[in-house]
């Protein structure tokens, strides 16, 4: 998973346009002031963990939530971030699972919805904790676990 | 060099605090309505060639005015794109060099500064077209040439 991590002033989407992977039902449009914008791309090698993945991305955001005080995020699809893409049903999964791991780790979230085109506008502080990313993959326990 | 580009109604950065990498003198705030916005990481092999990632730079750029009518852009660097970057020198030369040769092109350009933590807004259109993004290599011939 490629994840980039913004603190943002403001961040606000709208759903404009179907891909054939489009969520529906979804929540078509939305916006969340002072949060933390979680930009994901689910990647291949995901699809060997994406429990152990999504837990990672909850512990990059604890890390930055801890640094911003910031207990808010919003979860979007971003597929640009990578050019080695998962499966659209894995993505979806692990952006829910994502959603979810938050939402149970005391975050107050919402999630853009998959597989449309979308307008957006996303408003970055700028200090210099306001923006990280990280690239995870399964550790490699986890891997050998499922395959074997 | 991976290239994201955004098709938006509106972008502004304001330069907040220096990096020990900070371009200055540099232009610390500004803003384009109506722009294409190439937010750029230059990577480490790009050092080997970067007079043609820059022109394969141009023409992705080209490519999506071409379908968006728009011929202005605005060059941001986006470190945060990739996990394998160039040294800052030559990422301020390939950076430059962007910026001429859209210039050269007929584009209205402006460029964020290097090394700088930035505030930024921006907003992108959501139609089909507004987002590309590539990871540009140079070409083995070049590397070879640059090599020998
Ligand atoms: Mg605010
Ligand atoms: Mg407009």
């Amino acid at each position: 998973m490629r994840l980039l991590l913004i603190h943002s002033d403001h961040i606000e989407y709208e759903a404009k346009k179907k891909t054939k992977f489009a969520e529906d039902p979804c929540n078509p449009s939305d916006s969340f002031d002072e949060s933390l914008v979680a930009f994901c791309a689910v990647e291949a090698p995901d699809e060997d963990g994406i429990e152990d993945v999504v837990t990672q991305a909850v512990a990059s955001i604890e890390e930055m939530s801890g640094q911003t005080k910031c207990r808010r995020v919003m979860v979007y699809p971003y597929a640009h971030l990578s050019s080695d893409l998962s499966s659209p049903d894995i993505a979806v999964e692990a952006l829910k699972a994502l959603e979810t791991s938050l939402a149970e780790a005391g975050f107050e979230v919402k999630r853009a919805p998959f597989g449309w085109y979308k307008s957006f506008t996303v408003s970055c502080k700028g200090h210099p904790l306001s923006e990280l990313s990280r690239t995870l993959t399964p550790s490699e326990d986890v891997v050998k676990v499922e395959k074997s």
